[in-house]
């Protein structure tokens, strides 16, 4: 008796799953329905062959609707207090009445076990609001897929009327590139004080930043935290002009306090204004619109072979030879590349 | 008169190249041929079409000598002090008669106007000494372009017995993972005392690699560099366990007051020795032998799209068509791909 319930139940769910067309869902995403909007990124994140022509036709129409938000890239170290300033900021543009939506970008997810976002517990005031949608980052992917998909989430929230989009990374690793290249403000935030040698920001990050912001500057931090604020002003100062003609500006804040977690805000909005003003803004969209399309499309070219059974097994055997020292990496490289080039003919 | 003179210059030019043949040059190469080496090394370096079959056999004759050396990259911020510190290492090595080469890996050179080893009078007297080759690195490619290209001209100095392969790099962008990833020992120079903040090391380098060099430790920076060195080793015994089972020590020099210069190649000499003693030397060049092999082949796969003269034409027209906001990027990688994969069946 028990038996049939549940295969009704799976019986039912299965066919919720075969009604889901790609109309129906992006029709529900564009009514703001949150389940719709999240079954449709799970579809984006699945790697099941079965999902992906659903998930093509998502995202494109999404693409279609072309309702745009503004787009921040949120980076820092571990321990910096990201979660706590997006909570603190998210909470603020909420009380805005603007429809926040909060992605985390984290290829590193598998081996760390899911450094950011994974646990909602720590921004449990924004997560219950109403307007605010977040979504931890999908796991077990590469770098490539983890942009792409993140990419296309990105358009989906935009289709159900986000406003704004704050994209989360861990400032490790190759990430932040991938951030910069779908935002139109990035923000880098930093400790102060102790560590400074080893918190190991690269200069190539800074220069990326349009703010760069001093957490925790509160209690024991408070003077620390201005003097380091300061300091890197100064040297903003001397980095190369930035083609968007913005002087990125650097300030102390305190999510703890709720100190100058409105001057985020109005930093970025002297920041559209200016560049919507001088061209950049859609000078910057319309150059990460080609990054978009080369990376897609290398990746659908490598997806050819690397995703191939066939060819991802004749690879593994290649590889244990050229682990063995049987073959060197170049000839075992053009061998594999010319029978798969044979393949094609 | 005069013209005929040319002419015959000419043929006689033309008459060498086309008599290059890979045996001979490889058979050159073998026995110590510095020129020979040179014009493999500009072959692997070409990127014009005709030469591209007599660097790969030049390549793989090269590969299968399968003469080895002891690979060592060096890297560090602009400033500290890289071309000084392998000016005095170099000597050291030199002085030992042992064969040293120089290269560099530097993908933004075109960018920069080549920051390092283009200038080989920083390096006066090192490249003067007749076991020592220089070679500054090849401008204007694509980072996986000079990796690659880097990669097998440290197959040709082998094969030429050289017994130390230095590689510099500069301490920006993706190139340390990619010179981490084809040499046996990393070093990693830094600078103590002002402006630490902004040297922006990433922890991620810093735990690649294998020794942590504070330069410039002479005159009024002497006691600054000895407390960095201090405070580093402590932060160093911090860092999760390498799967070598080295310690990473972390020590001071001085290029000027050839101070420490010794110490850096009885580290790389305990290193070797104890790595080749628990299999980790064995094991780590597997694996980036198989790291070339996926690198290599990817290559090879996006290259007969990227680099086919018609394809790139319609890549360029949706590209602006993108751009334009005509297209999605989505839509246009999906376009684009479906008609390559069309035109291979």
């Amino acid at each position: 008796m028990e038996n049939e319930h549940l295969q009704n139940w799976i019986n039912k769910r299965k066919e919720r799953r075969s009604s889901l067309t790609a109309d129906a869902l992006v029709s529900r995403i564009k009514d703001g329905d949150r389940e719709a909007l999240a079954t449709a990124i799970t579809l984006v994140e699945s790697t099941r062959f079965e999902d992906s022509n659903l998930a093509k036709s998502i995202v494109n129409s999404c693409v279609a609707i072309k309702k745009e938000s503004i787009r921040i890239g949120i980076t820092g170290v571990p321990g910096v207090g990201k979660s706590t300033f997006i909570e603190a900021f998210g909470m603020f543009l909420a009380e805005k009445q603007l429809k926040i939506a909060v992605l985390a970008f984290d290829p590193t997810s598998q081996a760390t076990g899911g450094s950011i976002l994974g646990d909602k517990t720590r921004m449990q005031e924004l997560s219950q609001m109403k307007n605010v949608f977040i979504r931890p980052s999908a796991a077990g992917q590469t770098l490539g897929g983890v942009a792409r998909k993140t990419r296309e989430t990105i358009y989906l929230c935009e289709a159900a009327g986000y406003d704004i989009i704050l994209i989360e990374t861990v400032g490790v690793g190759q990430s932040e590139i991938m951030v910069h290249s779908m935002v139109d403000f990035f923000m880098l935030l930093m400790l102060s004080g102790a560590g400074d040698e080893l918190q190991g920001i690269k200069r190539g990050i800074m220069e990326m930043a349009d703010a760069l912001i001093i957490t925790k500057s509160d209690g024991d931090n408070l003077k620390s935290a201005t003097a380091a604020a300061k300091e890197y002003a100064g040297a903003l100062h001397l980095f190369p002009p930035k083609p968007s003609g913005w002087q990125t500006p650097s300030f102390t804040c305190s999510a703890l306090e709720n100190k100058n977690i409105d001057k985020a805000w109005t930093t970025i909005d002297k920041y559209i204004s200016q560049t919507q003003q001088n061209g950049w803004f859609a000078l910057n969209r319309a150059k990460q619109d080609q990054f978009w399309l080369r990376e897609s499309l290398r990746e659908m070219i490598l997806s050819d072979f690397f995703d191939d059974e066939a060819w991802k097994k004749e690879y593994e055997i290649i590889a244990e030879k050229v682990a063995n020292g049987e073959i060197s990496a170049f000839t075992a490289a053009e061998n594999l590349y010319s029978n798969y080039k044979k393949s094609k003919n």
